[in-house]
């Protein structure tokens, strides 16, 4: 077994590039030389107001660099992957802030036995200098029923906290106030994890085994495994069971949250679940909904990246209790770089929904009258035989293409109301002719370029016999008509893609026919049979 | 094989639910009923003012719903994954757009088959019921040499042509002053992408194959395969490659670059590589340094996820050709959630570079005096423990942590400068000791809660005899203290985690000795052989 392949160019240095990549890509930001620090540019700005400094270990991008900004943290430290920084380059840290003539440092510490031990050694050397220097210990993990002696771990709510405590000292809050509001606001956050993978120390192997289909409960940011195994269900049922838990009151380290509560919401990739599942996301939707079906009033939601754990696929939830205190400081203005493009607007209680125009859309809408036996019966056909060919066609749009061709035909074979199925493959017909049409102007295809018109113009030809057809030859042109599609999906095999998405595709991948083409003869046929027509 | 494991609640409903997602908490935009359509909530706003409309198939999440807002999109049309929209979708868009009183309609679209056909056929429809609408398409894509009759794809560039136009018609731009601008910047602007993995639709299997350690060159935002497959290098020469093949004035694709040109620098996360990889990140670092070495003037730098093809490893570079005027329509501001915090300095030319403090730093700093013969000889023996050692600790540690124990003290054991390895050895030791004396402050462990101090402390405590000791009696102290270190450390198999990172698995998990301890004992034991101890 090898550690995973990650786009490093070393392990060793792989910290400190990435850090020389955040600051030499901001322009607002300055690194200090011998020390994994990051600090503001504009260190003067903090002239007489309290710095903030945050940090930890490495892994958990944009955590913590990504922070640093006015209305945020002024400074932040990092470890190796995954471990604690050296107390040197912490004091180091708030010396820098004492320079700038800053009035006190708040310490943020995510609450491991490491971090803290760190922090607290350089707080002391610091306070031995002079410095007016106080730290805030973040614990916000929801997982365990009896923490530990070591108390529950800080995880993403510590987000909140930097960005609360930001906002309180760019208004000019002195530290004594700052600690005492935070310390308070801590104690309304709450955060639980998912995953559905482990993750890896660059130049380790994976931090747990964990079979497909599975996940974890309650994991924990350094890729330790959580409290709970189970299969994955779905994204409702996933939230469901991770808002319970955060918020049974059984468990010692619950977030008490009651119905008329308000709150904001984060939503954690861990790192490499798909946006489609987390950052813009069914996940948000499942938690948002499930959280107004308890009562919960969701004020804010913020949805992305916010503290990795490398490359996990997994996702956290943390969320906080607000008053409208904390909904003004959150909502302040900040410049840190990882801090998202939020709205000042409370979710809950709104209305999205909006009507489409209603007049002139007629044109494009199609009358459904009742169907004939035949046509119904051909429709039937259809959709049988798309159903039946699925995975063949997935299968020659996975050499091709993006591998769904035989579910996108499936889905709408499947579609219950079988008059919007036969509105469906007609908008469908017509829209591939078309394109025959307008394809100087919009498509680009012609045939011979492989795609689904190599089956579609020789048959659409064939049909335009129809009209003329003697008494009783209609099924011999229907014959002909399918063959001919047939003959053209096939001929694709021979073909070079020139439009459509498979003409981005070397030619020496493209050795099978053309999947919409197979599509299009199918779909010929089946009407073909159901008619009478010989298998 | 099984399509991979997802957190969605069903295929068919997976973008219908994201797209809930994104609008239900964003309290700023609105979902047209019935269609795929995401609108902003404040379309008032637009009266008097061209609207841009974008959008394509779902699955580049944040792209295009997260574009929308003032000074960018005002609406966007989602498909099914990978799937153009509909015709008639893209329709109720722009007539929604209408009916809120804008000027005219530009719609925003990349360079494939489907969209073009489906975007340019709402257009006529629109046109047919008199409104003004144009289409811009982007066509960014590096990676051909010959581009087929399809032209260039549309890939993150979009993103790029999103913001100028969204900035052009905020401020009130004519439709038609808009697309000639966009359209010549259109030419400035080009994108590769690598990946290390495929991508797989919702339900589908992955859309190709790639060895563990090959990546693949120019690959699509569809999962569709790239030009080129080698093996996965270093980040610098990775980013070398992908630059020197965007810039090649042999290929027709190309973006044409030379030094002193200006540039804005995206590093987009196709989906799943890590933070520390792509977004705070070595990449980022990579591409700068690598442009700059060019002689071109990177201006600013935008690193995320901004167009992913779902849970892709992979990234793309897009770089855009920029004077005074697109910077400062780059720069202006913009409320669309998917935009990133960024500020408006030029990165290239910037010092970033600051002096730590020099200053009562020392009570921290070591005096390196030369090495006794005796030292050296433990000390090498120290290190030699450490490297056989690395890949046990590991595994410990993957039963109790996240599996670099061993490496992180193989890293020590490397260092070059063996009078640095001698500093970072007792500085180790001596805050592991200070741990036990600041544990009910800030460490919060004792003997007994499964940590290295369980080796370390009954050896401490035999290593306090050596003062009193008898005239030759050192040796035996020292191996007491070693058998008292490797009794601690193997006692450690029996004892719950209570402190450490440890304390966070459940105890089934662990039955192996604790990795810290175990380090510890094997510290002790190199150094009482290397002073001639028994083996």
């Amino acid at each position: 077994m090898k550690p995973q392949q990650k786009l490093l160019n070393s392990v060793d240095r792989c910290v400190d590039e990435a850090l020389e990549g955040i600051v030499s890509s901001s322009g607002c930001l300055s690194l200090l030389r011998g020390h994994r620090v990051v600090v503001r540019a504009d260190l003067e700005a903090l002239k007489g107001r309290v710095a903030l400094l945050s940090g930890g270990g490495s892994g958990h991008e944009p955590a913590h660099a990504g922070y640093i900004g006015s209305g945020m943290l002024s400074a932040a430290v990092a470890g190796g992957v995954f471990a604690s920084p050296p107390p040197a380059s912490v004091l180091a840290a708030i010396l820098s802030l004492r320079d700038a003539g800053v009035s006190g440092v708040l310490l943020i510490v995510k609450n491991y036995t490491g971090d803290r031990l760190n922090f607290g050694l350089a707080a002391e050397q610091a306070r031995n200098r002079g410095v007016a220097v106080e730290m805030v210990i973040v614990a916000d993990d929801c997982a365990f029923d009896q923490p530990s002696k070591a108390g529950r771990r800080g995880l993403c709510g510590t987000v909140f906290v930097h960005k609360l405590a930001g906002a309180l000292a760019e208004e000019g809050c002195p530290l004594d106030e700052i600690v005492s509001k935070v310390t308070e606001a801590v104690k309304g956050i709450g955060t639980l994890g998912v995953s559905l993978s482990p993750c890896s120390v660059p130049g380790c192997l994976p931090s747990f085994d964990l079979p497909a289909g599975e996940m974890e409960l309650g994991l924990g940011i350094h890729g330790e495994p959580g409290i709970k195994r189970s299969k994955v269900t779905s994204a409702d049922e996933v939230v469901k069971t991770m808002v319970d838990h955060m918020t049974n009151p059984a468990s010692q380290s619950h977030l008490s949250l009651k119905s008329g509560d308000s709150v904001v919401l984060c939503v954690n990739n861990l790192g490499a679940l798909s946006c489609l599942e987390i950052s813009i996301s069914v996940v948000t939707r499942s938690a948002i909904r499930y959280l107004e079906g308890r009562g919960v009033r969701v004020a804010r939601v913020m949805s992305g990246a916010f503290m990795t754990s490398l490359e996990m696929a997994g996702v956290s939830l943390s969320m906080m209790r607000a008053d409208q205190e904390i909904l003004r400081l959150f909502d302040a203005r900040t410049t840190a770089s990882a801090w998202p493009n939020l709205s000042t607007v409370c979710i809950s209680g709104k209305s999205y929904i909006l009507d489409p125009p209603a007049k002139d859309m007629q044109e494009t809408s199609h009358t459904e009258g009742p169907l004939s036996d035949v046509m119904r019966k051909a429709l039937e056909a259809v959709c049988s035989s798309l159903l039946q060919r699925q995975e063949e066609l997935n299968s020659l749009d996975r050499a091709s293409g993006d591998g769904d061709c035989g579910n996108t035909h499936a889905q709408a074979a499947k579609g219950e109301d079988i008059n919007c199925i036969l509105v469906d493959t007609l908008c469908n017909i017509y829209e591939q002719y078309s394109q025959v049409c307008l394809s100087d102007r919009y498509g680009g295809a012609d045939p011979g370029d492989r795609t689904m018109l190599d089956a579609l113009c020789p048959a659409v030809e064939e049909l335009g016999r129809l009209t003329t057809a003697p008494p009783g030859g209609h099924m011999a042109i229907l014959q002909a008509a399918v063959e001919k599609a047939e003959l053209g999906a096939e001929s694709t095999r021979d073909l070079t893609a020139r439009a459509g998405r498979a003409s981005y595709i070397a030619t020496v991948h493209v050795t099978l026919p053309d999947p919409g083409a197979v599509a299009i003869a199918a779909i010929l046929r089946a009407v073909f049979e159901a008619l009478g027509g010989q298998k």
